[in-house]
């Protein structure tokens, strides 16, 4: 089957690689109707994730049909359509038993990281009971893709741990993917205010489509200083860190009001300087998350009932044979204004 | 009257100031019967709270028996007893209806701070009726000034902020007596083992006295690798920072376990380096607070129902005018073994 492999650092093909088949009993093999690329992904290309090794296929998102079933699997069967979770979890041992999937000992994130993804034509999804989702009836398959793992991100790591809560007040820096589905995940709790921080003015002006309050360049202006004027110089409640770089961490630093939270999402490759001799007495608290995808379900719902629309999130669609293609639109986005690609077999 | 005067960097001294008197209708004026040093008071006369200037009388812990009240103080009468808090709170503004009653818009740490304080024959509390409470009759009163600052500063930024729970695990970083207040109040909660770690084997074995399921002197061998074997390699659910350097929140950083909280108690300095790049996926908190005081009257209740001695973290008493003897040998804890001094009207 054809696959994209990860080649090494800077290096990625479109080969032929086995189709993958059931290896223990709890695994399901499915195919992939739809997927997509993950700003993750690009860290692997650029050989930030060592435990990536060359010859593994990536990806870790994924809507498809199931194709063969472990005998033990129970919750599916062959020809059902699923969603594909980015964590995959034993549901038995005990982080997943505090819902901690992310830290699953035999599971986590494992798809294209430490055995091959979703970016091919099918994938053997290990723990297939509890790291996989029927899609709903009549859904859209395609942007179910994005509840993989940037809207339980954004909303579990930004947005729960962040605690926004009705008339509170939250600031998201960084307008990318992931902060976007914060900022659509946040309006389910009715803050007061959304503010959102980024360098470009076209993801600012889908922020503000998709419900920001209010947006802030920070190529333009100091973040810190506009963010307080709009709080009346108190600072956010909840302040969302949705790129991973120490000056986007130190901005939150500076905006977070006394018991407010600073929730970490973005994926960080360098310490962070903590200003602790200021923030030792502000009540704060910082999490930090990889997600664990328990909120999977709860979304689904909320895109039935129309609460939640993945679909924007979407700005281009290729097939599997254009996968280089989709890579290099993605890897490109201050120049294609991509936020999320969508890649569907052919 | 006599109090301690601080005279800027490096300068105190026992002089005549003249006796407080009622100035808003909500003050209390107490005649001090006992009250203490607190290392915050040493950083003052270091030169690091530049907020606190020259002239103040210092000290914000103390119990004493009032000796006039405003026309608005309601909760007291002249001759009551009282337990001064630390936290002077207005009970009525945006922070104090959420209990942050340090952040308090016309209160906070103001004794001793931004107003003369406890270390002297009279004090004039402001925000009486919220700032105070009743002495429980019967009550060992020298020992109920560790109530003041100390025991709810250890119980709600360590223990209440860093979630010790029945069977879990906790690392204490700093065993002197806001740290040893952590500990004893940690076992409210009956966690499987709490881990103290110090450089001082006089105060590791107080700790232990104190109820400590394991000491480790951090002087002699590696704090995280003792923690990660007492852990069986997986660190602490909670780890209670209780120095205010960047070494000791560091060790924090090692030792916590994945799902875990760091509760930061230690007055910081200086900036601390933030390891994100590690921590960033293992869904951990961090939390900071300056004590709100808001478990005061609970904390009360467990030394009246005899769940709590605050009387073990007294080590040596003195009167008002060996004020000065007390600093020395409170400074010189190290040689004198000092952990908390009592310094009680003559």
């Amino acid at each position: 089957m054809k696959a994209l492999v990860y080649g090494g650092p800077g290096k990625k093909s479109v080969m032929d690689v086995p189709k993958p088949e059931v290896e223990n009993a709890t695994d399901a093999v499915v195919k992939i109707l739809h997927t997509t690329i993950c700003g993750t992904d690009l860290h692997i290309l650029k050989g930030d994730v060592p435990t990536c090794q060359p010859g593994t296929v990536l990806g870790h998102e994924g809507v498809g049909v199931i194709e063969s079933l472990g005998s033990a699997v129970s919750n599916f069967k062959v020809g059902d359509h699923v969603l594909i979770s980015c964590i995959s979890s034993c549901g038995r041992c005990e982080y997943c038993r505090r819902s901690m999937y992310s830290h699953c000992t035999s599971g986590g994130w494992l798809l294209g990281h430490t055995i091959h993804g979703t970016q091919a034509e099918y994938v053997r999804v290990p723990h297939a009971d509890t790291s996989m989702y029927p899609v709903p009836q009549g859904a859209d398959e395609a942007s179910l893709v994005m509840l993989s793992d940037i809207l339980p991100t954004g909303f579990e790591c930004g947005v729960l741990n962040g605690k926004v809560a009705p008339g509170s007040t939250v600031a998201i820096v960084g307008a990318g993917p992931v902060g976007l589905a914060a900022l659509l995940t946040a309006q389910f709790y009715s803050p007061a205010r959304i503010i959102m921080v980024d360098l470009d003015d076209g993801r600012l002006e889908m922020a503000t489509r998709f419900g920001a309050t209010d947006v802030v360049n920070s190529g333009r202006e100091s973040a810190a200083e506009a963010v307080k004027r709009l709080t009346e110089g108190v600072g956010v409640d909840t302040a969302i860190e949705a790129v991973g770089i120490p000056a986007t961490f130190g901005i939150c630093q500076e905006i977070v009001a006394p018991g407010g939270v600073i929730a970490n999402v973005g994926v960080h490759g360098s310490k962070v300087d903590l200003h602790l001799e200021t923030l030792w007495m502000q009540n704060i608290s910082i999490t930090t998350r990889l997600v664990d995808t328990q909120t999977t379900s709860m979304l689904l719902k909320t895109v039935v009932a129309k609460k939640l629309d993945p679909s924007g999130l979407i700005t281009h669609r290729f097939t599997l044979n254009q996968m280089m293609e989709a890579y290099d639109t993605f890897a490109r986005a201050a120049q294609t204004k991509a936020l999320k690609v969508v890649i569907s077999a052919g």
